[in-house]
């Protein structure tokens, strides 16, 4: 049976056709709609599209935003404020004659993730997406971990800087005030002294060209990921944590010093269980997520 | 069916019987044993008393420090080291031809908690235990989270003050060197600068009388428990956080600061969905969770 994954960002809608053994056997991606009728038009055609072509059974979307658990109401989507109280699943289902399951978007990654393990999969896992924000998704024993009421796994939002910056959520010293492409830039501007405008990727290229403050932006965030990361061992005590996202294409100049802070700040036993590793799908894994939240449906 | 719920402390090893609709018919205590092969035999004898006299049919036991689930043995337990690197599990299935399960004590004090709430009970539960450091259970779906090696749920060492005190794990600023009775005490001290030893029931006996450092004290270990509480609900989004064990006993002088500092640091809608109170069991959840332990045996 092939099914439909589809991740919704704020800027593009991605989507893939994933046959049974997990094969993605195609991709398209077009820029996401400014309103919500338009945006549900939107799902609502690529749904029309591949079921004609590639004969899809099911549907899974990822979507950013706070989903209550309950009422399957998206409460708050901080970067796409069009959503902002919408009943996204029910309204598409009400329009579509297939099975469908709507999640957040790093839950449904951080389950495309945890599923591109190799068997035994730890019965914990978690996946943080390193972006303009800080992400995050909780598997355990194979299924995605909601919380209470759907709000669980917003790590992104732990503290680990109590004289730390402002974050969006109106605290400070989150990890994503410092470990985010956000962060990092930020980082790198106080370093260099340079306020002009730049990329993490622009920072990352001047660290390759040995530049001292790039060194000591990623060395910063590193360390402050390394405190966010022993809160989760505390926490979960998980057997993996999967790092991705934009900033992680930097590998070991940021994961040298996370590791380094998790070993020095956790008991060394917990701290052995869990394995930090950078992510393996990349983009692709919010795609394969709600493709595999798409074939836990009953049809 | 009756089962055995054993409660193990460094001071003393608490027992009683509870019938299978859960009421504690029996309940005694005795001074903890010195060494491992004395520690053995006290719970063994315990059990065999009570066979005879009350027809325990199970039991279970919930003990301090870390245990692998893997192997069944405690790793580390920092208050009764005659017990790091013992199979006690093992060891007393051995001599016991009762079903039997062990345990970390703040994880059958969680269950404990768990079971004496009201149902629909959450799906996603937390215990605190504020005693001389601070222990905690995390209940999912009704069963003891133990992380993928055994370790998790050790919330008393999340970040809550970058600039913070030394804590025992050898890392510094962990909730525990805040909001457990050492924290309030050292608070204290500091801010009434009178460094003469006392207990946190001292300092609550001052909060009591107006004297105004002991104010500051409880205060300051409610914020901090504030911010360890935001770390929780970030993170599980659980439906109900108990805080029991002896600071608790000072009540709103404690959680008032704590229900405001949460407000402050987490977004309304995911705050919303846990309630934060007061223990119910006292020092009773450890027996309780370790009886509702035994009961989760095959017999």
């Amino acid at each position: 049976m092939n099914v439909l994954g589809i991740d919704v960002g704020a800027g593009a809608v991605k989507f893939a056709v994933f046959s049974k053994d997990g094969l993605r056997s195609f991709m398209g991606e077009e820029p996401t709609a400014r309103t919500y009728p338009a945006f549900q038009a939107q799902l609502l055609d690529i749904c029309g599209r591949l079921e004609k072509s590639h004969g899809i059974a099911a549907v899974g979307v990822g979507v950013p935003g706070f989903i209550s658990l309950a009422e399957r109401v998206i409460e708050r989507s901080p970067n796409m404020r069009f959503l902002d109280g919408m009943a996204l699943e029910r309204d598409l289902a009400a329009a579509l004659a297939l099975p469908l399951a709507v999640d957040n978007d790093a839950n449904a990654a951080a389950l495309g993730e945890f599923l591109s393990l190799d068997e035994p999969r730890p019965a914990c896992f978690v996946h943080l997406t390193l972006g303009s924000g800080i992400g995050s998704g909780i598997v355990l024993s194979g299924r995605i971990f909601h919380g209470s009421d759907g709000f669980a796994a917003e790590l992104g939002h732990l503290l680990v800087n109590s004289q730390g910056r402002p974050c969006g959520c109106g605290n400070s010293g989150c990890a994503e005030t410092e470990s985010s492409e956000t962060g990092i830039v930020r980082s790198y501007q106080e370093f260099a002294c340079a306020p002009d405008p730049l990329s993490s990727r622009d920072v990352f290229a001047r660290w390759q060209a040995g530049d001292e403050a790039a060194r000591e932006a990623f060395r910063r965030a590193g360390t402050f990921l390394g405190v966010l990361l022993s809160q989760i061992v505390y926490a979960l005590n998980p057997g993996r944590i999967s790092i991705g996202g934009g900033v992680a294409a930097a590998g070991e100049a940021l994961l040298a010093p996370a590791r380094e802070e998790l070993a020095r700040r956790v008991v060394a036993k917990a701290a052995a269980g869990t394995r930090i590793e950078a992510a393996r799908l990349g983009n692709g894994a919010g795609m394969a997520g709600a493709a595999a939240l798409a074939r836990q449906q009953p049809s």
